[in-house]
């Protein structure tokens, strides 16, 4: 095995096939491989990646992702290869950058970023035998985990705080055919509960973030925009932060990347919360302070309303690696952020929305420069969040599009469009 | 120019860059493009399109698409590359056949096949000046033209059956920035309305799939599907049927390779319609007798609830040319099949389901054999049908999966686990 898990403060040594989401002392532990064991020149490597062109992206990183899991045990739907989209003039415009890409994580099969773990978390469940799948969910993950399962085949179960999640990502468990809960409690209640659960029920096995596998499969996302880009390290990445697990797999994934000379050097990583729940951008205002969890209050970034990050101490290792900042917007910039970028015909939810807000706030302030090439990542798709979409665009809103209701005769139509 | 506009009925010609929709005497036109032209072999068409693997699908077979339209004009969203699933031994079993693969047009940018319609439509329109589109539009046509149309700096305008198109669906076009019009009519009213109002206003050009330019981009689907399975023709392509487009493209797409060597026969083609508006239905069962216009029923399958398909014609041609068949479902048969697709993990639209449900019946009446080959086309995501999703599984049904509400406490979740 090239593979082990180690906690992230003692250093301390797990066997990787070992079912454990802490060390013994309740640290978090993350995947360590051993790389250059592939004795593989940074040459080598891109020229191994360009050959697996064809193959799913989850099958051509393998080797930087979880080089021990065997090709028969990976469930994959598909995911991956998504658009790395050329920002508009008006997005340029008015997100203040002249160089800015757009990575669409929504384009997965269950329309977001998720899907780059759950390939790795299920994959990885069933080389190590797991029948049961579990996790608490802001909507996206239980989406995602419970496709994959139903797809290999394992029973999923999964906490929802009820009445806290879309509509949409309500549906895609249940269709799935996932046990699907809903709870009265926040997801920070719903994560203590399927920690416990979890810790008492040794058959169950946890698919959040705090499984250090299903994160290895997230640094996908950074890796194939590097890819996409032949390379080149753009100035910034931009990623919203709610449990902190995707901009430490981000980080992590480039960090490898680094280390194994396959890019010359690293990019600077933007993390934004919602101001409804930012206990990470309090950290960095406070000299990167320890982590004090909040109450997360209601915010149409719904997937990102986490007041107790469970990945914070990562999160906030990697974003020091990486020279990081961290923004938090309000609702408002966050849904005017959306409009602007759906305004494009690409479609976005409010959480990826908030790292477009945050964007905008850095380039104001200058820390971003306008000159600067920026790769935001979009984490799922707009069409998840119909109801958010509809309020923002009939209420008077700074980018509001309003929809009429008609008479069906021709007059009423010519008159509507002014002819 | 390799292509012109010719009426289905009298041959008659028309210029390809000539704003029209119908021939002089009424009938429908169709894209005729002189590919022998190019002077390929079979295997130069293969190694063509074998070349372009790395472009977005639209550009790798333009030249059996759109061969006159120039790159610069094109405005794509990363469109197509959708997978082809190998159905799961759970869908091989319920649909009864043993070689099945689908074809999921859902993962497309605005998450419905018409993105492969529109990519084509909207760069055409600005080939020929275009700077206003339309459609009427049962959700999907619309999300699609409004993002290409968004992404191309076109005005937008389309016409909605108001409260017949799912929240998803109504969302699209407003965050795209169309100007989004709700009528108090069906599908087939809001298409007599564009219609007359296109060809009263000429600046505005009209993208439904009267628009023959339109229907060359969805060829793609099934030269896609074809190039992904090694140009082997599969027995069966199976398809939903609405407005009769997209069969119309899917077999005029097919016909075109055989007619160039690409492929070495043709594959036999069902529709399937739901019974809620089924006039293509009771023409096939009336051995092909001229279409009598019906008032569609509300029905789940609502991208297809047509009464009055506006390329009956074609289709009908086609699938006569195919050996082909019409099938009709139930609304419980339709939602029956995509629990069964939905938990497999694989999230699909009720009009999708409509192909599924239909693909069963004729499996169980042995027009389809249990040993033939079958690719079925899913025309959208099943996360722009949320609400039937979920009525579904609340209620008492074959496949349900019933969401819990419970406390927030370990007790109750583990006696709903049976823990």
């Amino acid at each position: 095995m090239r593979t082990v898990l180690r906690g992230i403060e003692s250093k301390t040594v797990y066997p990787a096939k070992e079912q454990r989401y802490r060390g013994e002392n309740g640290e978090l532990l993350e995947v360590v491989s051993d790389l250059t064991s592939f004795n593989r020149s940074p040459a080598a490597w891109k020229e191994h990646f360009d050959e697996q062109k064809e193959k799913p992206a989850f099958i051509r990183y393998k080797d930087v992702l979880l080089p021990d899991l065997p090709e028969k045990c990976i469930t994959s739907l598909s995911e991956g290869d998504t658009p790395l989209y050329p920002a508009t003039k008006a997005m340029r415009d008015y997100f203040g950058v002249e160089k800015l890409e757009l990575k669409h994580e929504g384009m997965n099969p269950t329309l977001s970023f998720k899907d780059r773990g759950m390939v790795a978390g299920v994959s990885w469940a069933r080389f190590i035998g797991a029948d049961v799948v579990a996790c608490a969910s802001t909507g996206d993950t239980s989406a995602a985990m419970a496709a994959y399962a139903a797809c290999a085949g394992i029973k999923a179960v999964v906490l929802l705080p009820e009445g806290n999640i879309s509509f949409e990502q309500y549906s895609q468990p249940i269709a799935a055919g996932a046990i699907t809960l809903g709870l009265d409690t926040d997801f920070d209640g719903c994560m203590e509960l399927i920690q416990k659960i979890t810790a008492k029920h040794r058959g169950i096995y946890l698919l959040n973030s705090m499984n250090s596998f299903r994160i290895e499969g997230q640094k996908a996302i950074g890796i194939e925009a590097l890819h996409q880009r032949n390379w080149q390290v753009p100035d910034w990445f931009i990623i919203p932060v709610g449990n902190a697990g995707n901009v430490s797999a981000l980080a992590k994934g480039i960090r490898e990347l680094y280390e194994l000379g396959i890019i010359n050097r690293l990019p600077r990583i933007a993390g934004v919360q919602t101001k409804a729940a930012s206990p990470l951008y309090n950290s960095y205002k406070n000299g990167w302070a320890g982590l004090v969890p909040i109450t997360a209050k209601k915010t149409k970034a719904s997937a990102i309303q986490i007041g107790n990050p469970v990945s914070f101490k990562k999160a906030v290792r990697e974003l020091k690696a990486f020279n990081g900042v961290v923004e938090a917007a309000s609702e408002e910039e966050i849904m005017d952020a959306k409009a602007v970028v759906d305004a494009s015909g690409i479609s976005i939810c409010p959480n990826s929305a908030t790292a477009m807000a945050g964007l905008r706030k850095l380039a104001k302030a200058g820390i971003i420069r306008k000159t600067d090439s920026v790769v935001a990542i979009l984490t799922a798709h707009g069409a998840k969040f119909s109801q958010a979409t509809v309020e923002y665009h009939r209420a008077a809103n700074r980018f509001a599009n309003k929809p009429k209701a008609l008479r069906a005769d021709v007059a009423a139509i010519e008159k509507a469009l002014g002819l």
